[in-house]
């Protein structure tokens, strides 16, 4: 997966104005994110007590919306940084802590929610990043 | 459409602590803008000459994508504000205000850039009225 | 709403080998279906007692990712119909008319999935109704 | 990726009626097909001539909607095979097919498209292993 993200920068066309290595982490980050989410939220309802778990399912779907959004509109600039790019990586750092917060609270109880709220983690830290290193 | 958005509204099961007016012309106006992007991404595709709108393709194809994911995040949210739900907003309204610009820039030429400019506008609109009613 | 999509198909710079009607009103019952089914997922989430619309959440999620992609799976290619256009659809038909079923086993405890159900019935029809006319 | 989509199924409350690497590989393979074609799809818009390249643009946007939809719907249904999981994958079946050879035409002029091709093609391979495993 990783290879496929650094294979399909380093064939781009054009010149990116990126560090480029941030943007790969954040792509596979969000990617990576999406997927545990929706795997979290999945898990969450096939619990046996799902009345606890509502606000973890919503706070999974949101993620795996707007991380999967993330990804196409950071990838649909890879060349620049567009402003929308910020705001959607500031909506995506958003999504990402909300989940992390609600999958840690119940991470002791639920193995998925421990597994999923590093995603998440890993995911914030790559948007912050990037942000950081947009000038 | 609209009926249906409302009714989904009315039949909510729990309080909905939003102006619901403004809630439900923001979702329809982000599902009609997603889906005129939609179009006016292939409709620029099919042109005789599609270089001087691989700008607008992009602008289109990120607001499909952030109004997508608006309208799922808002109604996710029917019951309350969430602070997501400000972000996510703010980047519908960047994102439509973009494509309304580039869409605008050739509506004499394309006319279907001109309809899609209309539903970026109203999107606008709709998500920035639905912000000032937030406390 | 359907006069958008009406415009943007009246205004597609080429050619367009569909019945335009069934086309105009498959795209606006698959956009209407997903977001009367993402509200839906999200009131059912929203119950006293969700325990027993489990079932029913995946459904209602399930129609709104399908439903969405038919959108525009169809909308890419309105010039033709693609070989993916018609699986698409199939599969668009097989979601609808799960979540309709399952919605209607609890549609009188339940207002919301009374009206998710007639959205999803119309999609369903719509979808017929296109594949019916591809020669 | 890989190891977070393992531990997310491996975590999974309910009994998994799927061949558990087959179902792996399928949606580790979604989910690196939907990043590839969307970074396909960018690349083709920044090539200095994007005219001959609308029909690859349009099938990795085809792709990028279905393997995305398909990592969901698969997610949704760890538990079980549902009607719809089978439908989905073969359009996802088609999706990848059709990009593959519309990347494969063009991959000795544009390594972005060998790049795609072969993601595609892995992602086709698994789809179809993985409905070869249904009884």
């Amino acid at each position: 997966m990783t290879q496929t993200i650094t294979a399909m920068i380093e064939t781009h066309p054009t010149e990116i104005r990126y560090d480029k290595q941030l943007l790969e982490d954040c792509l596979a980050a969000c990617v990576e994110c999406a997927q545990a989410c929706s795997s979290c939220a999945e898990a969450c309802l096939s619990e046996r007590d799902v009345d606890p778990l509502r606000k973890c399912v919503r706070a999974n779907l949101d993620c795996v919306d707007v991380c999967t959004t993330t990804a196409r509109v950071l990838t649909r600039h890879t060349g620049y940084v567009a402003p929308l790019t910020r705001l959607v990586l500031e909506a995506c750092l958003e999504a990402c802590r909300a989940c992390a917060d609600e999958c840690s609270a119940h991470a002791d109880m639920h193995k998925h929610c421990e597994v999923c709220a590093g995603a998440c983690r890993r995911c914030a830290e790559a948007c912050e990043k990037l942000l950081a290193s947009f000038t």
